[in-house]
């Protein structure tokens, strides 16, 4: 998928809203355990009924390995039912490796290739030859870590030299590698002041938002802090859209309603930046 | 595995070798493709012929998944032989994994219980409640990614405030987690001064030295700049060993062979240490 392409599908579903599928066999209606494949089930009927409202998915490695070669499995089968069905859907693997340069061209292929992720996250540690070989390929990205919405992003992100955090050195620094126009970064929806001026240092790139909903975060205050004429952004919800149904038979209904939600807040959002039209 | 059970195996087998099942179908002799999972019966293979000479073995998980889910069934077979044949072999799931808490909980819970590894590697950059998830298992052990051997390791880990590099910084603050007993390291084998530095801020941690071999480094330096009183080192080999066979007919013993070899000077180095006898 081109940046563009995002983009337009952002102004055409009024929507910056991307469902993180942590998907938690002990939290699914019980209903779903009687399919041979409950989480592919689970996370075909979370996609069918909120694709209209939302622009990307972002399947959450730990989850799928969890559940072993078979958890591996469903997931293989969620990105064919997404690529089949959905082409015009971003996709993001949440896997945050990084390893040297070999290795890392090895995970690349098993994402972007095999799996047919448009993205994937990265784990920014181990610097330029640990991330570069995912930057080779046409239209996909790789959304390095930055400031994380955990708490123990104190530990190392904010470690500085001469006032400088370490975050905004890997931004500045990853902005000089080789086809940088493929990065995008995470950022916590709790950082509102470093957003203000993460925006200052890459005005342009496209920021992964998690932390919005089960881990606190205001949409409107990122919003208004790291929206750009693109929007720019991608708001991740995960548990709070997955687990918002009160029982099986409104689950359809729940989990619609608490998307839709969402996506309102957003078209009103980008109507007052003057991005959409009322 | 206990920490005590690994020195004995080292001293046992005169070895602190650890093979890295770096598994490549392209690499491997054409013979293994005719089985029903090449992958299995490669590694199968390598583990019969060198148990005697290693105390770990070190399968990277991007190799693994660059097959999919096959992949992944390949590793829960070969994780299922050690255990069952090899139990007194430390195993380590080289995966530089890290993320917030609940996924960190996922990812240790798919490795140390469902996998049965005894450790993991794993990325620091998102703090302490990425790591600690791992370090409440019994008699399990984190192996935190410090001074890596990639060119890309100036990026980041030599940050610095005051002089005080971030890899340190990392290496400090993370033995003030809760369990940090259960930490190890990993430094390249081409940082032989760093290693010293290394060695007066934690003496009896555990290092897991990769970069020998395939990427330079030598093993009498490494060992001197690191070995303590209960050897304290892992030493990783993956290509050199796995791929140095000359042809199928003299495969079993071409791999014997170079597997020996680095076992007799690592004997000898633990001799010279005084810490085995002639």
């Amino acid at each position: 998928m081109e940046l563009d392409d995002l983009t337009n599908e952002i102004i055409r579903k009024k929507s910056y809203l991307c469902v993180g599928l942590d998907i938690d066999l002990s939290k699914i209606p019980k209903n779903f355990l009687n399919f041979q494949d409950p989480i592919f089930e689970f996370a075909k009927k979370i996609i069918d009924i909120t694709s209209k409202y939302v622009i990307a998915y972002k399947p959450n490695l730990a989850f799928f390995e969890s559940y072993g070669s078979n958890g591996f499995k469903s997931l293989e089968k969620i990105m064919n039912y997404l690529n089949s069905n959905y082409p015009e859907i971003f996709t993001i693997a949440d896997a945050k490796r990084g390893d040297i340069s070999n290795s890392s061209l090895m995970y690349a292929k098993a994402y972007f290739e095999s799996l047919g992720f448009d993205s994937i996250t990265l784990s920014p540690y181990m610097g330029k030859d640990s991330i570069e070989p995912f930057l080779v390929f046409k239209n996909k990205f790789a959304i390095l870590l930055a400031l994380t919405s955990n708490d123990g992003h104190k530990d190392f992100q904010l470690y500085n030299k001469n006032d400088r955090y370490l975050y905004q050195h890997i931004i500045e620094k990853s902005q000089s590698y080789k086809n940088s126009k493929r990065l995008m970064y995470v950022v916590g929806a709790n950082h509102i002041s470093s957003l203000k001026n993460i925006r200052r240092i890459i005005p342009k790139s496209f920021l992964l938002i998690p932390g919005f909903g089960e881990q606190g975060g205001d949409l409107e205050k990122v919003s208004n802090a790291a929206i750009n004429e693109k929007v720019g952004l991608i708001v991740n919800s995960s548990r709070k859209i997955l687990y918002s149904f009160s029982k099986f038979e409104t689950f359809d209904q729940d989990i619609e309603n608490s998307t839709k939600k969402v996506q309102l807040k957003m078209r009103d959002i980008l109507i007052s930046k003057s991005i959409i039209n009322a």
